[in-house]
């Protein structure tokens, strides 16, 4: 998460992305100037400040002070960043976990670039609602204040070639591999939460959204089991084979919001979309209502199947079984 | 490695790559079936048969006897695809790390897929030697019997790109971000080796062969230190910012031997190639020559320099420094 504003920079290979990633700079770098008003003159606190670079923006947008709080050693750069942006009065670098290190006063208001894949995978966001509850002054800002879950069936039709390929060896080579596929379908379910770009075309119904998250009030408590209902109407004849998980953020501003979406249907971003495999394709036609409920948690187990009974289980952290018959 | 013979299953993105999986079988292929005359009657051991797959074209191609090694569960999955093809008789899966296991008898020849990245990365090779030295009749054949190493000048446009880009947020944010970049190289350098396509338009001269392996001689000890000198002439004017490192196996067949190359001038393979990055780009021109030393070794430190004095560093499992001024 640490690069993720700057995630252009780490990736492989730039050149190959379809990756808007001036866009998403851009909404995250809008969303600070655009809340001049709201941050001018503010004690900040930036939970995980990686580089320093958000902090920057807070002051660019008339902080008075930032507490730039960061566990890893990339804290180093963010003093190097702060002192070549002759900041350093206005932002303290403060190596160590927001949970442990002690700031001088309270904040009245908390930047962070908190977001996992499919939002809470590997988040942030314990640490950000720690730091709300013990150095947020009452009716403080959190910035992005609101998070929401979105879900759509698709039909990945990399699943598919891969379960393919295997009764292609026959012909090929005349070795019959078929058993494999149950095998290879098998390591598909059970493997870490898998992270991909969705094409708009293989999204086969309008997303929904299932759970919303106001960042002032969650709790941590509330963040073990997120969950919600939706309802999607395929576009028309298909076989869904999985479904895709993303998020969006949103950042308050004085005329209207500014909403970081990484949906298949937006600019790819970092987070691409989570992807969440069937046990089984199942095929729907047009005007089919794929509906359910998505239940995402933290689990140590990380086997994840996913059976097509209006029940779509979407752990985060790790994934574990939820077979309902 | 395990399936590296059947790669094109287990890739993220069929549908994106390049890659000529077919290609790459077939070579794979052709070598046993080519070798119907060296393999028929004869007794074989598969040193990591993973699938089976393997094994199964040794019989294919005459072979009296298969013993199929395999030390992951995987081996469950070979048991089924013997079964599968009627095999029971011929081909016997056996789990277990070959420099264990007890076969009822030697060897008339030894096939398996043990190459990895940059070919030593990773690979089965210190097994298949071990293997060839237990249980491999004198005078035994080994498939692929010799192994060939490459190196060429390149100029990764990514890396560049990557240190570019902290640059670049002066301008698109008022943000100096330069001091990054010293940083960025770093990592990029202490980073573990990292395998990727080279272009063909990226490779600033004819790539040079540094060392040779005779599967049938070579020794672990010797694998401990596998080096030699290479001399290359640019292209023309460019600034090299890497070697690229790959590889060919050849099996001897009874018209012309078969090679598979993972040269970027060929088709891609799963292996692509391993890229070492110097501390600094170095301006060539035309016809200047790139020569040195490279020298792979196994190392537990995960560091790795390449400074511009005519040597390079290429170690395998691990790199490390070799900072020769």
């Amino acid at each position: 998460i640490l690069f993720c504003i700057l995630q252009g920079a780490n990736e492989e290979k730039p050149r190959k992305r379809k990756l808007d990633k001036t866009r998403q700079d851009t909404l995250y770098f809008d969303s600070y100037s655009d809340n001049i008003e709201s941050l001018r003159g503010k004690v900040v606190l930036d939970v995980g400040a990686g580089t320093g670079l958000l902090s920057v923006f807070c002051v660019q947008a008339g902080a008075r002070k930032v507490y730039a709080v960061e566990a890893c050693s990339i804290a180093e750069q963010a003093v190097k960043v702060v002192r070549q942006n002759s900041m350093e009065g206005r932002i303290d670098v403060i190596r160590g976990a927001v949970e442990t290190v002690e700031l001088p006063e309270a904040v009245d208001a908390i930047v962070s670039e908190w977001m996992g894949y499919a939002l809470l995978h590997e988040s942030m966001l314990n640490s950000v609602l720690y730091a709300r509850d013990k150095w947020l002054k009452s009716g403080g800002l959190i910035l992005p204040s609101r998070a929401e879950l979105y879900i759509a069936p698709v039909a990945d039709p990399v699943v598919e070639d891969r379960l393919q390929f295997w009764d292609t060896v026959k012909d090929q080579y005349g070795v019959d591999m078929t058993c494999m596929s149950d095998f290879a379908r098998k390591c598909i379910m059970n493997s870490d939460i898998r992270v991909n770009s969705v094409t708009v075309e293989d999204v086969l119904a309008h997303p929904a959204r299932f759970a919303e998250l106001d960042l002032s009030s969650v709790s941590v408590e509330e963040l073990r089991s997120v969950k919600g209902p939706f309802r999607c109407t395929s576009f028309g004849a298909a076989a869904v084979n999985a479904f895709c998980v993303y998020f969006t953020v949103t950042f308050p501003c004085a005329d209207k919001p500014i909403v970081l979406s990484t949906s298949p249907f937006k600019a790819e971003t970092h987070w691409k979309q989570a992807l969440l495999y069937l046990d089984a394709p199942v095929d729907v036609v047009q005007d089919t209502v794929v509906a359910g409920t998505v239940s995402m948690y933290p689990s140590e187990d990380s086997i994840r199947h996913i059976l097509w009974n209006n029940v779509v289980t979407c752990p985060y952290l790790h994934c574990s079984t939820d077979r309902c018959q």
